[in-house]
């Protein structure tokens, strides 16, 4: 390609590394979802704040709408690059910039990898707890601007409590140094938070200052099969009550099914429909006793068919493979994902009224749940027929999540829990924020990007 | 008063509380700053969030500022109303609405008092971890306005953490119901977050959802004498890494000279120029001991001179009221206050040059340090001479403030740590925050409050 455009941005920044080939602008111009043709104008890779701004700048006075890009490993195509825009991707703005032993924060460019971060973190002896199954690819400029959950939400909260200090550079191009780390600065709006969840449409991470914590003690990792959806929450609540949790999952037999077929072995002799994997602070033998005997008192309680407690490290990671190797089992199908929220109370009536749905819905489908019971999130994955052709799949599929608006909305629930709106959301956007809500986002987004040349199209 | 625009709010709003003698404007249109003189043009106090709703749409018709008022406890003139201003005081909404034992969440009005929801999560056998001096008269429509800080903050981080759900009325008169209570809910921008510290100037808190958490163990108070300045992060360095604190505060011998004057009692035989309380998990002997070696281990070290152990739960309270009482024991004296905070790392460099500063530009004022070295957040109180009048006291101070803002800046730090900026900081903002930021705040109160009609005058 060689548009007028292009030619002028090389002009105006001459170092700049920028990517034309058709297989680049393939790679870059998508994410996770397979569902758009990516056809961006240009890559551009910088390799500093500052080329970032004149990146932002440039773009302001051509016209040309930007996508801010970080590992793509999205689910909801905020990072789809689909119709001439210009992909900025932080990926060589990858370093740990500082560490404070006092503060306890770790200064990163956004193009580091979540899985760096974690090891970054552990090499000074503390952790870094935001973790999820894309560890390895997905960028923490992402995971902010996706405002990132994933498996230890129910102990540590989403990357919204992690970030002490953000630089971004807004949609006009200016420079903004937010917060700079301080524990307590009552000096007016909080645009820090405004910036986490906003899914590229206000501005570009390009540095953040993580907040760390002490390592966890040591941990075990129990597998429950449970053989009632409403024995769930029952082992949850006994879970809860009797041991100190990091992480609480379930999935279905259909989960496990993909995940079998992927390579994994099946846990128990006898299949059931559901699976808890559980994690919880093991310290010492006390710990390890009161697991057995929340494991004995849900068998009694005919709550839970079977179990099995990691006895090794070994063991824990190929517990965490059954429930964490789920979304790859089902890539090659490209199946249809719903991310929805409830509050914790509500997840007994909603999971109710929701398999109705789904059996009354998707009689023919594979219908694949899991998710963190523990925070109320759902990830219902929807595979796709073999005889069906993919727009009519998804066709029926947006029908039905028209319907499960409905039941989102009569629970109090959320169409996006942690996977953000993109393209995929967008039509039920209005399901969970009010109209009021929508316009004034829409007005802040007029401040912070005048031109809107942010990830247009994405989010509203 | 019987203007045109107070007969027509009567007529519009027959059922509404309206206050109008002299006495209930002074009282309503002040806080605990006493620089201004309240001239309010009524008091309203609304009894639900419909009347909240009327009183700000009947503000935009008629063209009258709204100042929000809670506990008026703010050190920032925030709630002052002294420019014909409707005061809409949320007093009479002070209910607790609902628990949730499965999602350990307190529903409430925004007036009741801070200490009444200690004690209602109290009830429930959980607590709501944010806590300061004032709870008693304080409300938490306040707390969210300024996102109060307080003692506990190195454990439990400020009210922003804890608020999973938030009604507010915006300065266009609109009802939204942000995030209610979700812990995942990735559906674009945060609103509840840019009202969280707006400091009334995006819209008022008709109600709010507050995450509870488990009761901690059994702690114990350690009060020290500390013999230097730099000895202070030492017993704090040293205390961070052998106990579990949950707060971690000092004061100078000039506070404590104040809060004895006020009736405690002198915690040790000899003066020491500084003293520090700390609290700490001590569930059982193995705890306590280790506070002991610590104790022991700063004694060898001369990091401290003395020290005292809290054996019973009176004697911690009576520990407690060293520091909690400065405030109070100030207040007669109309201090001048700075609240000012730094990154942790930053603070010994920081109190290096704002002792040089404070020594020499207050050279015959009573300066009264105390804070939280844990967060950061020094408190410095500067009391008047008897023999310097009030306008001239106050124009010193603000030349002072001046020069501390360079020290502030040259250290990355904020001019308001929790108190928020009000009306007493406004003139230096942009000591924390850059011109760009200032312009994106006045842009987005623009969105909220198109008319202008919330709290002007404050933040900016």
């Amino acid at each position: 390609m060689n548009t007028p455009s292009l030619a002028d941005l090389r002009a105006s920044l001459p170092g700049l590394k920028l990517l034309t080939e058709a297989a680049e602008l393939e790679h870059y111009g998508r994410d996770w979802t397979r569902r758009w043709t990516p056809a961006p104008l240009a890559i551009a890779l910088p390799a500093s704040a500052e080329e970032v701004q004149a990146l932002v700048r440039w773009a302001n006075a051509a016209g040309v709408a930007v996508v801010p890009s970080g590992g793509r490993t999205g689910l909801s195509g905020g990072a789809v690059a689909a119709n001439g825009e210009l992909v900025i991707s932080l990926e060589r703005m990858n370093r740990v910039l500082g560490f404070d032993a006092v503060d306890r924060t770790l200064t990163v460019q956004p193009g580091i990898a979540l899985e760096a971060v974690h090891n970054a973190a552990r090499g000074h002896g503390l952790i870094y707890p935001v973790d999820f199954g894309a560890r390895g690819s997905c960028q923490i400029g992402g995971n902010i601007a996706t405002n990132a959950g994933g498996i230890r939400v129910i102990r540590y909260g989403n990357t919204r409590n992690w970030i002490a200090g953000l630089k971004v550079v807004t949609g006009a191009g200016e420079l903004l140094d937010l917060n700079r780390g301080l524990i307590k600065n009552a000096t007016g709006y909080d645009l820090r938070h405004l910036f986490i969840g906003s899914e590229g449409t206000l501005g570009i991470v390009v540095e953040a200052t993580l907040s760390l914590t002490d390592a966890p003690p040591p941990s075990q990792v129990l597998l429950f099969a449970v053989p009632h959806m409403d024995a769930l929450m029952q082992v949850y609540a006994t879970c809860r009550a009797r041991l100190s949790l990091s992480a609480f999952e379930f999935f279905t037999d259909r989960a496990l099914h993909h995940v079998a077929a992927h390579g994994a072995q099946r846990p128990f002799g006898e299949d059931s429909p559901y699976y808890v994997v559980t994690e919880f602070d093991a310290a010492d033998e006390a710990a390890q006793a009161q697991a057995l005997a929340v494991f004995e008192h849900c068998l009694e309680q005919g709550w839970v068919s079977d179990g099995v407690i990691s006895q090794s490290e070994a063991q824990a990671r190929s517990l965490w493979r059954l429930r964490e190797g789920i979304t790859e089992s089902l890539a090659p199908h490209k199946p249809y994902k719903n991310d929805i929220s409830v509050r914790i109370s509500v997840v007994p009536a909603f999971l109710q009224a929701m398999q109705a749905l789904l059996t009354r819905e998707y009689p023919a489908f594979d219908v694949v749940w899991f998710g963190h019971i523990g925070d109320g999130n759902l990830h219902i994955n929807i595979v796709k027929p073999a005889e069906l052709d993919y727009p009519a799949f998804i066709a029926e599929c947006e029908r039905v999540t028209e319907l499960m608006c409905e039941v989102l909305q009569q629970h109090g629930g959320s169409i996006s829990a942690e996977h953000g709106i993109g393209l995929v959301k967008k039509p039920y956007l209005a399901s969970a924020r009010s109209a009021e809500e929508i316009a004034l986002m829409r007005g802040i987004r007029a401040v912070l990007d005048p031109n809107g040349v942010m990830n247009p199209g994405k989010l509203f």
